[in-house]
């Protein structure tokens, strides 16, 4: 059984202990929290020295702490792997992790996720299958957080959740639900968003609810979908669809490439440069046979 | 240039041809034929060693003569892509290929096509963003060659096209055309077909045609679905949809192969065991931050 710590015990490390309950081949070596409330008959800790042997540390923390957790845990020889999701980030934080994972033989999967991450795979296969045309990723229905945060900051909000619905070729609308201070004005606070960098290019509708807790659901949604040339035949069609729960399986993913990471030499990765075999237990020549 | 021999010129072959000249760092070596009737300006030889310098060759030969084709191609030190798709013997034709590539430092990619092939790598991803779960290849519309070459060899056929049409849950109906030799019955072709081995298990209905030819079209579509658990989270679903060329496709993935088994270390390799980002040209770093 390979030793898994999880860093950071929020929505998505408390999924990483879930999904890495249900592996056959880990385990869970512990937790490391900045406080450290008991976790049920796991070690919890502050700092990850503390647990002893560790294979991979599974990084749960806020994207913007992923660099500096990293190079942290690397440093100490432990592979690492996140879901920094800043897409325009993701090749100088690949080239930093890389240079400290290479020095310290360890192996850092990033962005580890399901876009990035699952979504990239795909994109990246049906690019190839159609090496002309274009790509499409719809996203939602589903919350997204940094729009939420970006409504949340807004005077007068006392909570918010902008849903993402997708109307195709990679356009969204914004359905922002607002929960407003006692004494706000809806129209000062509707103006404020719909001027906002993160809604002024998309078509937003702000409605008030007066609980924004009751419409709290993490399920998600992609629609992928590329139209392309294969050799010189065109009106090649592909799509890829998911209806998923967003924390479950991006822990999934983050707790499947814990795994790879040990089938990996030394240094830093995003999924695509990883083979989707590494992904799974078990025997190679049996997931051969049962799924090329 | 990266210099790739096309081995077989029927339907792939020539499609392959069309790949690589659309390929930004592939040139075609020249063709290897039984007959060496001219193709374009390439050479057109019957043993590739008359190519010279050759990187990889595209075994685009029947699936039964591939073994044979790639032991000769691999023992010159040259790279091998098949498309063999008799899936439970893929395994064994991997283990045979391993040896022959290992020992001449070469690589050989096997089962190279949509399925076994693209189709693999979305299986495989799949199950890894939830473990548990039932997946079903639903295939068509589109013709089935083996079925279709099975009731050739009816008596009384002159003809046949079988089509495969997805009914759901990985069952499928079959739509038999079939033009009969003069004076043939056809209430008896149809019998014969219908307790065919190829037939006995599915809904299949045979009509009588004038022309078989005249119904050619070799568009082909798969939606692969998986609905499971992700850690503990059930309902969690997924779904791939492709309505394609097939010759086109096949081909486009066998020069990809091509392209990607040069970025591997001597061996015997199935698609799921490539990481998807060597299936494209380019600079590896542009790859991420335009696809991640």
């Amino acid at each position: 059984m390979k030793k898994i710590a999880i860093v950071g015990y929020g929505n998505i490390g408390q999924a990483a202990l879930e999904a890495l309950e249900a592996a056959p081949d880990m385990e869970c070596a512990g937790i490391v929290r900045r406080t450290p409330a008991p976790v049920k008959d796991y070690k919890v800790v502050t700092d990850i020295r503390e647990l002893g042997e560790v294979d991979v540390a599974i990084l749960a923390t806020p994207t913007r702490k992923v660099e500096e957790y990293a190079k942290k845990v690397l440093a100490l020889g432990i592979n690492t792997v996140d879901s920094f999701d800043i897409h325009t980030q993701i090749p100088a934080l690949r080239r930093s992790l890389d240079e400290v994972a290479k020095a310290n033989n360890a192996v850092s999967v990033i962005s580890a996720g399901w876009d990035p991450g699952s979504d990239s795979v795909v994109r990246t296969l049906m690019e190839s299958l159609a090496p002309k045309g274009i790509t499409y990723t719809n996203f939602g229905p589903g919350r997204s957080m940094g729009h939420s945060v970006a409504v949340r900051a807004i005077e007068g909000v006392k909570d918010a959740l902008s849903m993402t619905i997708p109307v195709g070729t990679g356009i969204h609308r914004r359905m922002v639900y607002v929960e407003l201070d006692e004494g706000a004005d809806f129209k000062a606070v509707e103006a404020a968003i719909k001027s906002d960098p993160y809604f002024v290019n998309d078509e937003t509708h702000v409605s008030q609810v007066e609980s924004v807790d009751a419409l709290n659901d993490v399920g998600h949604g992609v629609n992928l979908v590329r139209k392309g040339v294969s050799g010189t035949t065109h009106n090649q069609l592909f799509e890829f669809n998911m209806r998923i729960n967003n924390p479950a399986l991006t822990a999934q993913v983050l707790v499947n490439m814990a795994r790879a990471s040990l089938r990996q030499r030394p240094g830093a990765y995003t999924m695509i440069e990883i083979p989707v075999i590494d992904m799974l237990p078990g025997d190679r020549e049996q997931i051969i046979a049962h799924l090329v």
